[in-house]
């Protein structure tokens, strides 16, 4: 049998070894099952299930001339409301968060947690000091005055939207220099942090491109603040960073007037389809409120590890949360796909017996 | 008439306003002459004339999974006939250099000047002591004892080739980090520094995709050590940065068997040519010797702003050189083009009469 090969590993080894603590290495995965990359029911990263409709052709791009980003500049400021000289372009959030944290002069960092693993990552790169608030208890903890503080809204690995009025008034208080991570803000019908940009000079706000535009191949991300902290951070950029393949993708997508809308009903109606599924199974303890195409699931009877192991024969990959702060192995993450593939989830879910 | 209105400005306002100092930004250049970007004749920048076969469906690729690099690393190791886990993708050179520049321990640096403008740039923003050395005089200087050393081989902007084994031997007897740029390299027959770094440790090789492979859009430079250094790179890198569409463009670049020689053999003819072109114009002293795919040109009788300005009437964009270290602005950048471009430079130069 095709997935026999695997059993020759403990549980725990094999798992790591084909399922990276990021999620979304299909080729990995796809490799140690022996199928192919298109086989892969990937329920482990978080990309949008939507496509936008794309209206060129990129096979007659001149990418031959070196780039030039106005165009694309204009296109992000106009979808988010702000001017050009608001935002600069990173190949990937990822980018945007190292280069930020290089240049700020702090060096404690809050991180709202669980949390994108990628901020711990760079807050010990960069040495900061590391204060940890978990948002599954009541998060109106004091700041350290002068620190920087990292909230992702809608978070992850749950997905839930929080008003962060009276959060912002309390960093405020505390002179923090504030970044708010709206990669998955697009998914929801709520509002931007980007109306504080006019009152406080010390706020980032953070877009994923990669995820909403259903392209994590197109490595695209803005960091939005206002003109002079752009500015200094683009002296220490440079020129050309951003693909013309990329920028262009990103531009047509910008263009599709019913994106935006049929991703939110969409996502909503899969979502509300996975949680009915996920709710009827005897190894689902909780299922978190969630706004965003991601949710968050407490397990019992089953570790995440080996409900993993259960969805390989189906070529099912979940995300396993154990590796975020204040969650383990009981934890896991599935994403809001299509209803053809989550259907095949409910099924492989029902086979399982332990 | 069609460019009535830029005479307007004074002619160093104007130049200063449409020729940025990098040279290639052919947007602003057709903007300000109010042509279209496809009749602008851009021999200000240094892309290959020649473009590879590409016989992919870049509207067919599959870009929503998060990227997976592995196959694009191994062809280019296979191509530099080193290790993949000697490497490290960047999103163009200049990303590389920004890199390394950080995260080196000595903040010295030697460049052997001209030379690419980002050096300047990034041992400024990193607080590099800067020592020059004008390599168009005896460059057997002595450099700082455990300096970082830029040299590009073949160099800018003249596109001289030096056989750099005893400057090699110089250097590593004071313990100098290395850094030999060959960006412009694959222009040529001669041979890399590669193979010193299977003998001394602090060497690291950066090559830029970008110009060899024609496609100033497509963000891939790659820096080459060994696989010790490269993995304290990769430890502050994002997972992920360069673009699906780019990768899959330089891996059908690098599988056109013929792509290589033929841009060499090519490359010669036509800079042979411009070379005749340029020795028989008055208002040119000399041109440099060069096996890469631009050249060095001193002028005579002619500043560079004012060749610039004579040249806009038939949308000819050539790199003013007054901004490089050691050259004013007697010296101007021309690209080795299409011959049938070429002869529309040597038409334009025969019409100027001062």
């Amino acid at each position: 049998m095709a997935f026999g090969h695997i059993y020759n590993f403990s549980i725990g080894r094999f798992i790591m070894d084909i399922i990276p603590q990021h999620g979304g290495d299909i080729y990995r995965f796809a490799k140690a099952c022996g199928c192919e990359v298109s086989e892969v029911i990937d329920l482990s990263s978080n990309i949008n299930v939507i496509q936008p409709n794309i209206t060129i052709d990129f096979n007659t791009l001149d990418i031959a001339p070196y780039p030039n980003y106005e165009q694309l500049e204009e296109a992000i400021a106009n979808r988010y409301a702000i001017e050009p000289t608001m935002l600069e372009l990173f190949n990937g959030a990822t980018s945007a968060i190292y280069s930020l944290f290089r240049s700020l002069k702090t060096r404690a960092v809050t991180l709202y947690a669980p949390l994108y693993g990628e901020y711990s990552k760079a807050s010990k790169l960069y040495g900061y000091n590391i204060h940890l608030i978990n948002r599954f208890e009541p998060i109106d903890q004091e700041v350290k005055e002068g620190s920087l503080v990292i909230f992702v809204n809608p978070s992850t690995p749950d997905g839930q939207y929080h008003n962060i009025d009276r959060l912002m008034q309390a960093w405020i208080k505390k002179s923090c220099t504030i970044l708010v991570d709206e990669s998955f803000l697009d998914f929801t019908p709520y509002p931007s942090a980007t109306p504080y940009l006019k009152t406080y000079d010390k706020l980032y706000i953070l877009k994923s491109m990669t995820k909403f535009y259903s392209a994590a191949g197109m490595r695209i991300g803005a960091l939005i603040s206002n003109t002079t902290n752009i500015q200094q951070i683009k002296a220490q950029e440079p020129l050309w960073k951003i693909s013309q393949f990329d920028s262009h993708y990103l531009q047509a997508a910008l263009r599709d007037p019913l994106f935006a809308k049929t991703t939110q009903s969409i996502t909503q109606a899969n979502r509300a389809f996975l949680i009915q599924t996920l709710e009827q199974c005897p190894y689902v303890a909780k299922v978190y409120p969630s706004t965003a195409n991601y949710l968050l699931v407490k397990l019992q009877g089953i570790t995440a590890p080996t409900l993993q192991q259960h969805l390989i024969p189906h070529k099912i990959m979940i995300r396993n949360c154990a590796n975020f702060d204040f969650l383990d192995e009981q934890f896991v993450r599935i994403a809001v796909k299509e209803i053809t593939l989550l259907k095949k989830l409910e099924h492989a879910l029902c086979e399982i017996s332990i």
